[in-house]
């Protein structure tokens, strides 16, 4: 293995024994010097932001993402902000799940503990340095961080005033690691460091995710795209139907929970699809339509095929008419990426059996889902969205970031 | 991808939405169904077995490898009887985790669901055919098995009687697949599968587990090897001490919970070596001691590096002497494999501490590490023991086999 590598993923594993021993105040003391230094240190931030920005702007990068990389006054006041909601947060590590007594005399319990030390793999934002920083340390565990070339003095600066603030606190600055060499080798190398690394999240677009999922040997979490469905039942209020839809497409469109599909049930479709095109035109949303829609509303694009499994992330929409809910259900499952789908119904049974039957993260009854979030959640914080099936599903809050071991209290006993 | 794999790959999904829409009384008819079809076709069962037996006498394979690969009326019994004890099992499925209604007075919840499709990937027992089945049946799941060429006969005939009482039971066949072709390239091709199969469970040597980490881009739980220390504190009831060494030592040789290595403090090793050498020197246990050990009991084999990161699986275990609690942990720590480690003690804070810092999945106070097991534990089942940290983690029953989605009750919702 490279030594660099080497090197950095023996230093983490040493720094995660150190924070498993941390009390809950040592840690939140951590994370409230951290937020105290990133505010005393902001010109320093700011200035190497500039380099990074600088070259990007030569480079010709467009305007949105040379957005997502600046640092500002604002935002380096929203990190530390972050970090000291994270303070806030129950620490979860050291609890002892269900307890129980064997009939032997053992007793047997789960202990939840940190996994130990976490690779995080991201694009542009130097404020997820921070952030993944924050909700790993919360949580007992070291980070090793790659982040984008594009970002790398804004990442490594951040980096050093977070190991500034742990230096303040006599906290081990080696709990936060950052792969200063942003090569593509060393990327592809750090994710077959599984003597060293526990666990793999990329944070990214679906290349960089797919990337991590056929080259790594540690086991991945993988945070992924969002193709959600709205289904609008036979029975359903038609007018909460579009109010949902209006919210789940419109009120953000480039995030994963936003609404990408909808599916009409027939006996409705007459009624709901003029309005929808109506809600839905105001904002500028194209909706690519099957035929039985444009049969009802003739100025809709015609649907291909593509269509149904395609996330936007725009403002586009597919719609779709079908015969029943075991259509829906059906279709739904055949396409959507595992991510959020709601129901919008009346009927009881429906709402019951669409919840049950439908396959992905989070299953909605009238509501939009734009709530597939951390915080909306009620999680108080959010390392991603997992849309795999091990571990942890759907919105990751420090819970994602733990393990549990067994721990067993005994006075002698031995198997017969 | 191989067409052959394909056509399975898409029947068990199709079959795993069926099964997860069976109700626990359709579940656990199929499985007594099944259970009734192994007892009345047992001349069929050991015909078919007698053919590899046979071939396995005629490559002049170990006598105890034969009989592994044997069937009895007997062990054909305790397959049916295992299929009737997971049948009286609660049934996870449908669980619903910590509701709770947010401000906006969404109600989100836990539900716990099936995970899909899984895929086991064993050696040469036929009885883990029927096993494997019934824990993913009676939690929902379509199984796809790839078991060794040696047992191919046997193996196809236990699905045979399997897919014949689950269609006694008006239930899909489809719910169990077995790969009729045992070639390394079809396997190989079935751990890149991961459009058809949710999770990959190796159940086998470390070479079978390695070879399916590497190479697998479908999530894998790791059933791994078991280098299980037992520590004597300072503390210790000596008496105690020798009683656990010789249970988990020498109860059962070959299994991944039995003990490897002697951890024994400086101040108690003068009394407890000999007691040790005595006890274990009656079972004909060879002790690979470090020199500190060997100048109280000359008569001790010198260990050498390897043994400390050696997983006997036979009569010989290793012993080393420390100073402290503290080289206690940190030896663990760096030679376990995250299997059971236990401390014999009577100080309560050394008790506490050995449990929070020892990294693996069960860490014991005065009791056996043989007790590592589903059945010890309670659950009823086991489908292996997980060394890794993500998913599950220790003995794994009919909890690891599930996962949860987000279920979300709304009345018109939308995000602000």
């Amino acid at each position: 293995m490279n030594e660099y590598l080497e090197e950095l993923g023996k230093n983490a594993k040493k720094a995660a024994r150190l924070l498993n021993n941390l009390s809950q105040e040592e840690k939140n003391e951590g994370l409230l010097s951290v937020a105290d230094q990133l505010i005393s240190q902001t010109p320093y931030l700011l200035e190497e932001n500039q380099i990074d920005v600088q070259k990007a702007i030569e480079n010709g990068v467009k305007d949105s993402l040379v957005d997502r990389l600046r640092l500002t006054p604002e935002r380096i006041g929203a990190m530390a902000e972050g970090l000291r909601q994270i303070a806030a947060l129950e620490d979860p590590i050291g609890e002892i799940l269900s307890m129980k007594t064997r009939p032997n005399g053992l007793q047997i319990g789960q202990m939840r503990v940190p996994l130990g030390v976490i690779g995080i793999i991201y694009e542009s934002r130097p404020n997820v340095t921070a952030d993944a920083f924050g909700l790993c340390f919360k949580t007992g565990n070291a980070v090793i961080l790659r982040g984008g070339s594009d970002a790398i003095h804004s990442n490594i600066a951040v980096k050093n005033v977070i190991q500034d603030g742990l230096e303040d606190a006599a906290l081990p600055k080696t709990a936060i690691a950052l792969l200063e060499d942003t090569s593509r080798e060393t990327a592809a190398e750090m994710m077959k460091c599984d003597e060293y690394i526990d666990v793999l999240i990329p944070r990214g677009g679906a290349g960089l995710i797919r990337s991590v999922m056929e080259n790594s040997t540690i086991p991945v979490i993988e945070t992924g795209t969002g193709n959600c469905h709205i289904y609008v039942d036979e029975s359903a209020d038609l007018d909460m139907a579009v109010r949902i839809i209006e919210n789940a497409k419109t009120q953000r469109m480039g995030v994963c929970n936003a609404c990408e599909s909808l599916v009409i049930h027939r006996s409705v479709a007459d009624k709901i699809i003029p309005m929808i095109a109506d809600t839905l035109g105001k904002k500028k949303v194209e909706i690519r339509a099957d035929e039985d829609s444009r049969v009802i509303a003739p100025q809709l694009t015609p649907a291909s095929k593509e269509d149904w499994g395609t996330e936007y992330l725009d403002a586009i929409i597919s719609m779709k008419v079908v015969d029943s809910i075991e259509e829906a259900i059906e279709h739904i499952n055949q396409y959507n990426t595992g991510h959020s789908e709601a129901i919008i119904t009346s009927n009881y049974k429906n709402a019951l059996r669409f919840q049950r039957e439908i396959d992905a993260a989070a299953v909605y009854v009238n509501a939009s889902t734009r709530f597939t979030d951390g915080f909306e959640f009620g999680f108080g914080a959010e390392i991603g969205i997992s849309t795999q099936k091990l571990h942890a599903r759907g919105p990751m809050g420090l819970l994602a970031l733990t393990t549990t071991k067994y721990v067993i209290f005994g006075d002698g006993q031995i198997r017969e």
